[in-house]
């Protein structure tokens, strides 16, 4: 419902109908929205943790990358209402607020991680390649894609958002790299590319 | 004071009190809160279309770049406000949302005809530029960067921005181009990455 209609056009009451349920039974669950939208993000949480691993005692591949990209593409989509309105969501609830700065300094630890892993296996050049700079722009093409389509892209705020469009986030992400990649990564990395482009109007 | 204090804690009955005015004598100007931030939105249209511009007849040169990448950094230190909490902003405001709509999307085909510039000057590699893609990217970095700092990168949200941390923003768009610089470009380019690079902790 977040999603489909906007974290702030959703009341407790609404879910509640949704779920066919007394609002006095979902207030049992939840204490109030902030509590729902508290839950929604440590799942968020748990996934982008999840996927952003390196894998250990072996060089990252090709294959490795498309999953990130696969995986990027995922919270994308399960999670827009979250990133669409991020900043409101943490202005709420300063709770969140602090977790959410962990949580995103570990993101561009983890990011940093990759882009190094991703020299490290030879498919990004040595000595062009700032993994720190990297990971700092991935994550904030990352998070703020949601909100450019909301407030740049779409025509409306009520014109839904499409998987087509959040690929190209991904698109947008990978394309750093082209000038970065080495002979041998090109090809494979240039595919995936095309595989992710869409056109953004 | 929105950039010292943040929008959402500055009332006009604040805002009157610094200008020595009475609040009726302030509403005589500005009916609303709404008002006097689509008025500075309206300075800060003006100043990043009027930085954006390419000049005709004559080649992009260095000097160019050194140009938009000061005015890119004015920008974001004098209007880091509305940049902070831009959603929110725009969410509060409908015609502001139409307005920045139409703005952003003008700002994007501004950046992708500074990229081919900076290609047809020889300081981008022609192969390997892809200026629309690189001029999306520097746009969600530019207009994101504040946010960032404030969700992610400041200890609590009364931790005030300081310039270098803007500056750090303009490094994070200019080593976009890291591995696509003509070997021309690249001391020039590479001597004013440095001056901006910043910490982030």
């Amino acid at each position: 419902m977040f999603n489909e209609q906007g974290e702030r056009a959703v009341t407790t009451n609404h879910i509640a109908a949704r779920l066919d349920m007394s609002p006095g039974n979902l207030y049992y669950h939840f204490r109030n929205k902030q509590q729902i939208i508290a839950e929604l993000f440590g799942l968020y949480e748990g996934q982008v943790d999840a996927y952003l691993r390196v894998p250990e005692g072996r060089a990252l591949t090709i294959e490795d990358k498309a999953h990130y990209l696969e995986s990027i593409f995922a919270g994308l989509w399960e999670y827009r209402f979250l990133l669409r309105d991020l900043e409101h969501l943490l202005a709420c609830d300063e709770a969140l607020a602090q977790r959410y700065r962990i949580f995103s300094r570990r993101c561009v630890q983890s990011g940093k991680r990759i882009y190094q892993g991703l020299v490290d296996a030879g498919i990004l050049c040595a000595t062009r390649t700032d993994p720190e700079m990297l990971a700092v722009n991935s994550w904030l093409l990352m998070t703020g894609w949601v909100s450019f389509l909301c407030t740049t892209i779409l025509d409306s705020p009520d014109q839904p958002l499409t998987p087509e469009l959040l690929k190209r986030g991904v698109y947008q992400v990978v394309a750093q790299e082209q000038g970065l990649l080495t002979e041998a990564a090109r090809p494979a990395v240039e595919a995936m590319l095309k595989d992710y482009f869409a056109p953004l109007s």
